[in-house]
């Protein structure tokens, strides 16, 4: 396995690879991996010949009050992890290689970046979609994935890709779950025992809302009933416990497929979990 | 020479110069096309092996009480020109291309995109920095060229290729102007025989205040000088005439290259020069 920490680096080792035309898979991530990454490592694996992991703690995406500086870097456990996986390359550069000191330029898909997670996170989806069209445009792979965990990420990546005409397949991976249903996320290991305990109740509540809905319940009810369900069985506040449509996050309309999608703390610990509505 | 009206059509006749590792280089236009565009074309064939323009009026650097429906259109003419200049490729996509329906991305510079024409034009370098990273990710060309002529649009432009990290070297090329000084430009057009007998003033006044700041005067008195005698020759309005850091478009500080910028109204035209100060 490679590692490669500069532009120059990593694009000298694509460049080779791309003389004998082989494909190239990323899997962007901020590191600190889980089963979750690794599911798309694989799956980037079975459609391209080569496969490159990023690791890069993204500060543009982060306020200034959030977890930029506790956010969990391990890496030399996530560098065991790829090993074993069999990635061909880790891209992991420095944040002044990324954004050196003059960097000004900012990318944003309007619309559906100020919906939802927008609401609660304003600059999130400017500073990911900024620093996915810079990885994209510097290794320039055939297939990018993404977790569906982060549901609405990538329909925001999706959007930009297209819409900047990156010549790239953007694939979404399935969210991988605990055993108790808890999506895995590198934000987990925030979590207190007694929260950990608490955790999977959000899994619950989504997937309750997305049968009772595919059964023909009113949606409005059906979310105030869960958000209600959270709150008494101990979660701080629910940023939002709501039914979409699948593509643009819109409301909902008949005949389209629906989303359901939920932001809500424990603590200090804010997770985010979706599931999709059975059609 | 080719003409494409697609990406895709577009993108496969520079795949099939790639495999044969051919250099290529690209100029974006507006069409209306000048001995300024035509110049960046020679500057782009002696530098590259195969040579595109496109020719594009996007319509998102127009604001909507600008000249967009109006803007000069001759692709019979363009496309002769560009015939004998021995170019390889015309690119010619439609509005419906470049901006399909739920295209929805900015890019944006920040900065440098708020000063001078961002005053006047608020959304003019988003438009300008949207449609270019478009187009270079489109085409991935080694060398694109822009005429000087528009300094604030290349400064913007290098720094947003520069910040998305696409692999393009970006080069200006000297403004073109008439026997008498006046900038070549495609809205000159627009000039009755009275103003464009008064539009080369603005040249001589930059040229002027050029001379003498460089010989030392003061940057102040001689701007508002020269915006006096503008007005008085029968400008309409100056937007600003100006002494700017050539790299950064600040103020100016000690022993840094420095740049004279103008935007000026006569009539209903908007003519806009600059040029450097001698070091």
């Amino acid at each position: 396995m490679e590692v490669a920490r500069s532009i120059a680096e990593m694009r000298a080792i694509v460049k080779d690879w791309r003389k004998s035309d082989q494909r190239v898979s990323l899997v962007p991530t901020m590191g600190a991996l889980h089963e979750g990454h690794l599911s798309l490592v694989h799956k980037g694996k079975e459609r391209t010949d080569k496969s490159i992991v990023s690791i890069f703690v993204n500060p543009a995406q982060f306020a200034p009050h959030e977890d930029f500086n506790t956010y969990p870097r391990e890496e030399e456990r996530d560098f065991a992890a790829l090993r074993h996986a069999n990635v061909d390359l880790v891209y992991a550069p420095d944040v002044k290689e990324i954004y050196p000191e003059n960097h000004h330029t900012k990318v944003e898909v309007q619309g559906i970046s100020q919906l939802l997670e927008g609401q609660f996170r304003p600059q999130f989806f400017i500073g990911v979609a900024t620093v996915v069209a810079k990885l994209l445009v510097q290794v320039m792979p055939d297939v990018a994935l993404f977790g569906e965990k982060d549901y609405q990420q990538l329909c925001v990546i999706r959007a930009m890709a297209r819409d900047l005409d990156i010549p790239v397949d953007v694939l979404g991976g399935e969210t991988i779950r605990e055993s108790d249903g808890l999506a895995m996320s590198s934000r987990n290991a925030y979590l207190t025992n007694a929260e950990r305990t608490l955790a999977p109740r959000l899994y619950q509540e989504i997937t309750a809302i997305a049968e009772q809905v595919s059964a023909g319940a009113d949606i409005d009810q059906v979310c105030a009933a869960a958000s209600k369900g959270l709150s008494e069985s101990g979660f701080k506040a629910i940023d939002y416990i709501v039914v979409k449509d699948a593509d643009t996050l819109e409301d909902p309309t008949p005949g389209r497929p629906m989303r359901v999608l939920a932001a809500a703390w424990l603590g200090r610990t804010r997770l985010i979990d979706n599931i999709a509505v059975p059609a």
